[in-house]
């Protein structure tokens, strides 16, 4: 039924924004702004009068490839492409230098933000709501932007995020692209765009960043810290860097450190995209951006966005036009949901922030042993702080050398096959006695309050990771810690659930919130 | 502490065979053979003394850029690569013209074979191995080929597979190119390389291929057909199309349909290694084949091969060289197991071949609307087995025209939102009382023993999948299905299950080839 509906609200709509491109052969190139060579060559058909079966056609190639020469001649014609945005925001304009984790140092950086409702004179009623990988500041709609945010319906008066009690702030984090310093910023070194020039940062770095901007608003201590996926991570993060600057916490579809099934999915995207010439190592700010790469990693990253269940109730087996043949390109209707996923948002995002962010997520661990470790790095790098204005430091760029040896799955005979399962269970039925000991020094600084919910359905943060925050927190000693699990009866929405339940999600931070 | 010995191994590991290649950029082309472009340009190394920070390093780009440079160089030297190959095997040759699913023809196809054992005299005693996607008829050692096959320890006097009782078949799948007619394979109407100018193939017409290598040998019935993953298809499509040419029924970790989440993660690799410059829209064969796609499409197949909680015991979050600053090239411990995996097959498999089985694979349903829809099919294009050496049909290719509005995603009100999610959970709660129906009318033809086996931490083909082809089964009326499904406890090996698990897998077909 849901299905059929679907299909012909597909060849019903008329989508008058999302026409076919044509492409432009026709307008020519000014002198000064000569087209550059296609990175993709145009292939020509082949006469195909004496093979066995007829050549297959590829639109979806097709498409890739005007979209190209459509960018080509919009940047003769107009000059480059405008900046990524989301419309209007604050900036917090920081011109002290940044220490990153990892060494980097930013001489001055920007945090753009909006707000809503109202900060109270005694300022204790400010929210910090955080986002997940790609959002903008923009939440909620604001007088100057007045399109819906990502979390639209979750603020407002008497929403979960109330307006009419708090003053709710959202940034754009650091490394990303609209509106705050990222890869696509300019570097007041040399005034050129960082792109892989731009440093290795980490949540913290983003966590330490927004500090700023509280600083400069006046806001010595937080209401709550809220935040649902990479968001989730820098909630926790406020908790164990500023403790003393934070009364509740909130993190939704979050962790504590990445595992391994997220980080390969996320190094999938990224090496996707870095694989696309036209990325050219970070340098494509001057010519056409890699819009298929982009285009690809989306792809990817949609499919850890959903759940299973939740596609097979909504595509099933239904392929987009039945009447034709099977084709290489988009046919079944999931491929083109996930096809068109990757359209849209292929021009809509820095390439270099989605490489940036992403890998500060990987890199997100607060166990103790990696909180220790960049603690002395921090130390040892702070005498950089002092000689910001100075040359760039010779030392070697991040340039990991990879093992001699790749890694290489050792053939086991059946006895080791026997022992490494017999290891490996009884490894797994250890680690359900009680979270890791890493973790739980690592979360002594949350005392606070906090609530932590997770997703059945999700596979890209999965609950173990949400139940895993929740026994640590029990386990360093943290009397008020609530955790709430939404099942596959609740939702299959999967990761994507925390965009999408205003009753679950939304209630469960409303009660919680509201909370003495 | 299997994590630190793991290390160990890599650091001490000298692995000849796998040193990084050199360029070997002096050696020069002969008249004959002039280099081609390089399809990635060499990134020269900017002047980044007066930026705030230094330029990234991409080794894994570096990797790339060279081997595209030795297969050149290679090429200019020693002309074109050899074929694909595991090794010796034996070629059935039919002259008879094939009729695929979809309408395709092959004038005339080989199907590679291996065997094991000996056929008895009544000829009752053979088993048809069915493959997964990539895998070659090499399922275990023979005199012609001594490496070890991809089943070796399932094959052989007193294993699961008892050669002392049965006459073992293992065939490369139609479509692939280990041997078997697949894109790589010259067409005999024009005498060029078939390209995408091999039509599309179906699981079926796989089986279809193998039973005139069966009638060759002058099996007229099978004691089993027994496969995994894309073999399990294939065996339970033998009972459907063959359903008096086969006497017991094996299907591991395999399904009856694909569902959209293993569609949807074929997509990504198809479309990953079509987006390869290299990939040439199929015809690559005269020079650099797409070695970066394959790479790419394989890293995303080998995070479905396995499982999370499997990683996290193996990799968690070690990082391959944690004394040096992390980098956007493979890092992580689990980057550097990808990096490899598609690095080893990058240059294995012939990447048409991958796009033909995998879309193959999205394209099975045993659903009886799906079988009567190909029936027809096959009616209305029986007549072009008399005139296969006639002109090529000038019929359209497969060239699927997209909607002309692409999939999006409706903004639902509250009160939509709700009724949506009542409306699925209904759904699911109503798929949970049987099997579809659909399906159970399809594979009524299957009334043999069967074997089902599924295992848990399978992400590829979950076990849910495994349990609607158990159910669907005895919905139908069969009265002799046996199913096994291995938890978490058994193996968190994921998909990868059936190749490893000698004890539960290989036990649980030993046993049911066995009982009378």
């Amino acid at each position: 039924m849901q299905r059929r509906r679907l299909l012909q609200t597909l060849s019903r709509t008329q989508c008058p924004l999302r026409q076919p491109r044509q492409p432009q052969a026709l307008e020519l190139p000014t002198a000064a702004a000569p087209i550059q060579r296609l990175t993709i060559a145009r292939f020509s058909s082949r006469n195909d009068g004496n093979s066995s079966n007829p050549q297959m056609a590829f639109p979806c190639l097709d498409k890739v490839e005007n979209r190209t020469r459509e960018i080509q001649s919009r940047r003769s014609n107009q000059g480059p492409e405008p900046s990524y945005t989301t419309g209007a925001h604050e900036n917090f304009n920081a011109t002290t230098p940044l220490l990153l984790d990892y060494g980097g140092v930013l001489r001055e950086f920007t945090v753009a933000y909006e707000t809503w409702g109202k900060l109270n004179d005694t300022k204790s009623n400010a929210i910090l709501l955080h986002t997940g990988l790609s959002a903008s500041s923009h939440a909620h709609s604001t007088p100057a932007n007045p399109r819906p945010g990502w979390w639209e319906k979750f603020i407002g008066p008497g929403l979960p995020l109330d307006t009419d009690k708090f003053f709710v702030i959202c940034t754009n984090v650091l490394g990303g692209c609209y509106g705050s310093t990222g890869p696509s910023s300019i570097d007041p070194a040399n005034g050129e765009r960082y792109a892989t020039r731009f440093p290795i940062l980490t949540i913290n770095d983003m966590v330490r960043a927004q500090f700023h901007l509280l600083d400069n608003l006046g806001i010595e201590k937080l209401y709550a810290s809220v935040g649902s996926s990479m968001g989730g991570m820098q909630s926790l993060a406020v908790g164990v860097i500023f403790p003393d600057r934070v009364q509740k916490i909130v993190s939704i579809s979050g962790c504590a450190r990445s595992h391994p099934y997220s980080i390969a999915m996320r190094h999938t995207q990224r090496q996707v995209l870095m694989a696309d010439s036209n990325w050219n190592r970070g340098f494509y700010y001057d010519s056409v951006p890699p819009h298929l790469g982009m285009k690809l990693a989306r792809e990817i990253a949609t499919v850890t966005y959903r759940s299973g269940p939740e596609w097979e109730q909504r595509f099933g087996r239904q392929r987009a036009d039945p009447s034709k043949p099977p084709a290489l390109c988009p046919d079944f209707l999931i491929e083109t949901y996930l096809d068109h996923a990757g359209e849209k948002f292929c021009l809509e995002y820095d390439p270099n922030s989605l490489l940036y962010v992403s890998k500060a997520m990987d890199l997100f661990d607060l166990g103790r042993e990696n909180q220790e470790h960049i603690n002395l790095l921090r130390i040892s790098n702070a005498p950089k702080l002092e000689n910001v204005t100075g040359e760039t430091s010779t030392e070697p760029a991040c340039s990991l050398t990879l093992p001699a040896c790749p890694y290489e799955e050792q053939p086991s005979s059946l006895e080791e096959n026997d022992l490494r399962q017999a290891e490996a269970q009884e490894d797994l039925l250890a680690g359900r006695r009680g979270p890791p000991r890493d973790l739980v020094e690592g979360l002594r600084n949350i005392w606070h309050p906090t609530l932590v919910m997770g997703v059945t359905s999700d596979i890209l943060f999965p609950s173990w990771q949400q139940r895993e925050v929740a026994d640590a927190l029990r386990a360093a000693g943290n009397q008020r810690v609530e955790y709430r699990e939404f099942g596959e009866d609740v939702s299959l929405f999967g990761h994507d659930t925390f965009l999408l339940d205003l009753k679950h999600i939304g209630g469960g931070v409303r009660e919680f919130l509201a909370e003495e």
